[in-house]
């Protein structure tokens, strides 16, 4: 099909690769006309498997995801790939690399892959990574594979949109299993253990099960996968745990309500971050709102009120 | 002096206990009296150095933080403890236990430990607690010492507000490591390895010297100290680093810039805050609200435009 006929939204419906990167460029630069489409599109999605896929920098998620991607292909499913990318001046190099993983898909057109940097805390990145994730299901992608890293709850936000929460550890990973028993990471639907041909793995798998089992327990009885996923071992196990976790979450009607819970969280988050963005942009330009800073830090004025002033000032 | 005499604020500002206790609890109750109190004794704050701890859960920061207040206290300081603890329904005991470490200056009047507990993502925790810091401030404990468990950026905003920031690790934490070389963690002042009898502490003071040996190289030569905090070992030398970045940034005028990003950051904490909190309120109260996430997740209205449609209502 060629690149020009129909309007971006029906070529990105009929599943054009090329409409699809668009559209995900628009959004990512918080153009009108990405939100437009996303608008048009939003019917036909919901019909694609989302799963998340999050874990510490160097488990080996990209590997993984390559290795998955691989599986799906052979069912005859088409993959959309998203990883999100946290942006640091400090070194960007050291999780670029993993994305070449990848390249194995490059020429696949099943396969559509994206990397999307994050963009400061509360900013528009989550944002616009469920828009990808969104433009993505309209395109008729049957599996979407998010991917983000992340050793606490700061990424929840983005992985809690998947109807599945894979957590990917590896030997090693003692602050994550750490922050699991303390109760500060979420307990996700499905654990794997990759570079499991290291000696400490049944050490880990030990760990991991003992702090399962301090947990509440719940219908679904959270599987821990070992794999190699550079070898490609134990990825096959994992799909089977996926399609399982599926199969159960749709039979207890559980999948409707993530997500429903999830798109209530979509919205919220969506809102939230735009009036911080708002607030944000007053504090910058503002020369009234700078002087009230310049109160707080000279200690005459306390930053709760200096905060009580600002929201009125926006309001007004 | 007893409890009764003068205002609540003279008390604070005297240096009463009880007095800073009541303070903190109305901060953390998000009383109007509360805040109306930092305002009154905001102009009295500022003269605490407040340094920040912070790690992956299990590495002992609580035991640390109990030596270093026995350094601090030896020194003729006082010193306020400020931990939060952040809040699961999945195991709460895991971090109060450690608490206890902290129990031999329960009875020193010189020191004033408390624990808040986290309230959700965005919620009025990191507000709270940092009121709770300028209370002590205000209150004259010359040395505040805020403790918080994170493993990724969700914990910056508190932590953020220190003078100093100091990361636990101990061997073993490894995702720690990979979060600070992939850039997903901040990087910090002092950097403590603790349970340094671990025969793998070598390895993982060798890894974070690769690691900032990568970062961009400031006037501050960031230390690594190996401390066994059980046995008070190391500490002395931790203590004595604190005071040379203590006098670094005083002496750059970095401790004033530093404190000016903080307070603004502060301010538009609060202030986001307190959005967030309303845009929620609105959610569950709202039955138009209710109707509009109803039409999202029957794929009629895409979560953006429900977000603007809501921030539109909540303008009007």
């Amino acid at each position: 099909m060629p690149d020009t006929e129909g309007t971006l939204a029906e070529r990105l419906l009929a599943g054009d690769r090329r409409a699809l990167a668009r559209a995900i460029s628009l959004v990512e630069d918080d153009d009108p006309e990405g939100w437009a489409l996303v608008r048009e599109v939003y019917p036909r999605t919901g019909n694609g498997a989302v799963i998340g896929f999050t874990g510490p920098p160097g488990v080996g998620k990209s590997t993984l995801l390559a290795a998955m991607t691989k599986i799906e292909r052979a069912r005859g499913h088409s993959v959309g790939v998203l990883s999100i990318d946290p942006s640091s001046p400090f070194t960007r190099g050291a999780l670029l690399g993993d994305r070449i993983r990848l390249s194995d898909h490059f020429l696949d057109p099943g396969v559509f892959i994206r990397s999307m940097a994050t963009r400061g805390a509360l900013g528009g990145m989550s944002e616009a990574a469920l828009q990808a994730a969104l433009l993505m299901d309209a395109a008729g992608r049957d599996v979407i594979l998010l991917e983000t890293v992340g050793v606490g709850q700061a990424e929840v936000d983005i992985i809690d949109h998947a109807d599945t929460v894979v957590l990917v550890l590896m030997p090693g990973s003692g602050d994550s299993v750490q922050a699991l028993k303390a109760g500060v990471m979420e307990i996700p639907d499905v654990i794997v253990v990759n570079k499991a041909d290291h000696p400490l793995t049944d050490t880990m798998v030990r760990e991991i099960r003992g702090v399962l089992s301090l947990g509440p327990r719940g219908d679904w009885r959270i599987p821990i996968v070992q794999t190699e996923a550079v070898r490609g071992e134990g990825v096959e196990e994992l799909a089977e745990k996926l399609d399982q976790h599926r199969a159960f979450i749709d039979a207890e009607g559980t999948l409707s309500d993530r997500r429903r819970r999830n798109l209530m969280n979509e919205v919220l988050a969506i809102a939230a971050a735009r009036m911080r963005r708002e607030l944000e942009a007053s504090v910058r330009e503002d020369p009234a709102v700078k002087e009230l800073l310049d109160r707080v830090v000279s200690r005459e004025l306390d930053p709760a009120s200096a905060a009580t002033t600002i929201l009125e000032r926006s309001v007004a």
